[in-house]
């Protein structure tokens, strides 16, 4: 397999998806070393381009490039050339020009990842665009689905939520379906985009309904700033027909994993009982989310997945320079 | 000794403090060094947690981390999830679950550090919380006291200005007299705390008489912000009362030492003459700064302070990879 | 040759620049190179305080920091202490102190640079001051003329836009002139400055007479909110008569340069076919940019300009510990 860019896990195979997911496996176990560093990326340089804001997205990239040994940059959107009318297209066809070798950008316009691999030879992995993707996400919530029940086809997901805003939603029906998965959406029908049953999920506007029989339900965060748009009557309505606490879990399987993209507002799409109870693999994502960037960056630069034995045994070596 | 979080001067025992400014000091001699950087954290992960602005303590840790050859990464509240109504013990637990070792705070909430050691696993240094404290300012205050005096017990030091908002007196008034020094608070009576004279120091509303015979004059800023808050009449009346001149000086000892956290505000709490005259060991505070906070880092990593010799040598080597 | 700070070309010897050009082309040769780094930096400290947005300035000099193997860290004036009244010397002494090595400024008021060398002891390079000097962005294009044409001597160049506003033009003014190149300044009256033609170029206000016989055509950014000061009658206005387009270029030589400092407002100042046509050079000027910076910060460190053979080849042999 090889794939230069990262745009969305609509352009992946189910066979790309694994050998992410494979790669990534090596490189979680580096993130349980004392020294969390392969010097797979030396003296490469990556660009964090962020044109929309996000913290925890922004932390896992610039983690997974210093643990790969790259050098890197960032650079958001306050205070940059764009403020100054400068087109996208020139932006980053700058920062390519000063040698760099990945462009990881997050953008509010769908499509802007795409519309950049046309005009530049750098490598771009999408950390989010617009209401489109969010692959890395996808991505990291696969890989602890598979880790925690050792499989994803046959299983019964439930997204539940705004999946009308949420690029997270759609990147996860993608990837859960080329999966074998069956997915359900739930969620009341304002917050539902038309046309999106196309996608091969099955909808639903009922909680006790659309979870039945879940192997996994994965909360959607309400982004409150969207309720003024008339989608919803109130945050506090919201919470007592979507949110999801001990009740609402109660068709689903005894053992059903609770997954959330995070940041959650506690109490509104879930319950603190279920957020930090023995289900929840919340954090577990946040972690498996280095992994699998590291996984990402490593395979769009041109790395060879880990064959059976001893190449990823190579690949994986300490860094050369000990504490 | 051990100890696996900083949050206070308060936890800290004498000899806990002794060790720390030992430490520094074999830092500090790396910082005059060519290659000011040693590979003790190599593969340490270190995060600058700001929830509070701060240009000189982010950037003196971040010197110190780099100096150790950590990887760091930083989030500041603007941007952050924080304004998307996660709760603290989210944000912070994401940043752990990313393989973060250390986690170096600021915030405006008292006690927020504790709070997160409550919660984490990772290390905490506390780098100023609210009204409570700042302890690595002010073991670099002890730090530069003992390197000019020689020593710490017996020393009369005053602490002058806002002594009602600032964490770094309250903790130079716990680490002082926990080594011995006699401290007085001058200060008028509105920016003076009730109850502050539990801490051990004593209190006193006049220049000259609090200044009498000091050793030290430690001159807190006065924050202009917290003038409309009926706090001082109006900076030129606080800069004629309690400003620090040549004038002011006269009754303390010849060779006083005059000292300052910075940013300073010249011709209010402190005039040129004294901020940049030869008894001022501001700069040098500075400097020490970054070798206590490499010292911190060090010890909280589980580091082992330098013997009287060949351990301390070796810790100290040169970066493996010369110039 | 030695030189200890870099705050303009008007303090540097003919000489001087071309051991900065000789010197960028060996480290231009290392950006063309899988691991883009050398560790000649290694040990050092950088500040980027940048007391003006820039994106793209700012990006450039920390990656020739990191390819160099410098420390680096970046402030800038949002947060700083700077909106806590404190002076721009004690800002830069207060980071001198934390012992940093190169202190890389930008800042809104002319002559900046220069007042902090005679306060400090770090070594100085000017990222653009008021409207007085840009002298990286003047040597990088110097560099990219000289490559492209073979020599800068007997050149002619047009200079064309709001010389007015523009450090840039002030800077190209006197490298190209000290190179032996003419050069002539093309703009509205209102744009172009009193005086201006002391520098030693001639002054032209017609666009089709500026231009003639030119071997360069320099463009300079329109900065749209300079427009309400007056300087201009409108936008659409000044990209009819001084916007540069295939037209516009019709009385220069057939194989004219077209440059552009960027952000390129597309449209105004130039037009796409230009922009982005063969005789563009603009995105080659962002990569030499990466070099030059790497050769500034590489001599005023006391580095050791390449020699006819071995010692250049010395001083670029690759990373120690290869990727």
């Amino acid at each position: 397999m090889a794939f230069d860019h990262l745009t969305g896990i609509a352009n992946l195979s189910s066979e790309d998806i694994l050998t992410i997911l494979d790669t990534a496996k090596s490189f979680r176990e580096v993130l349980d070393r004392p020294i969390k560093k392969v010097p797979a990326l030396r003296g490469v340089t990556v660009c964090n381009a962020f044109f929309e804001n996000s913290t925890r997205t922004r932390l896992s990239f610039e983690l997974a490039e210093k643990r790969l040994s790259a050098d890197t940059v960032n650079f958001s959107v306050s205070g940059s050339s764009v403020s100054k009318g400068e087109t996208l297209r020139d932006t980053v066809q700058n920062i390519e020009a000063m040698k760099v070798d990945i462009v990881v950008i997050r953008h509010w316009a769908s499509g802007a990842p795409e519309y950049l691999i046309r005009n530049l030879n750098a490598k771009v992995v999408n950390a989010g665009d617009g209401h489109h993707e969010h692959p890395t996400q996808a991505l990291l919530d696969l890989y602890t689905i598979r880790e925690k029940m050792g499989r994803i086809a046959g299983l019964k997901v439930a997204i539940l939520g705004d999946i009308f805003h949420s690029r997270v939603a759609r990147s996860n029906v993608l990837g859960l379906t080329k999966l074998g998965a069956e997915v359900t959406l739930v969620a009341p029908c304002t917050l539902m985009p038309p046309g999106i049953g196309n996608l091969g999920a099955r909808v639903c506007h009922d909680l006790a309904d659309g979870v039945r029989d879940a192997d996994v339900i994965y909360v959607l965060r309400i982004q409150k700033e969207r309720m003024n748009g008339g989608f919803l009557p109130s945050l506090r309505e919201y919470a007592m027909t979507f949110g999801l606490g001990p009740e609402g879990i109660k068709t689903a399987k005894p053992e059903v994993l609770i997954m959330h993209p995070g940041p959650m507002n506690r109490g509104v799409e879930i319950q603190p009982e279920l957020a930090d109870g023995p289900q929840s693999v919340i954090l577990e994502q946040v972690t498996n989310g280095v992994a699998v960037r590291m996984a990402v960056l490593f395979l769009v630069s041109g790395g060879t997945p880990p064959e059976p034995m001893t190449a990823g045994d190579m690949l994986m070596r300490p860094h050369p320079a000990g504490r």
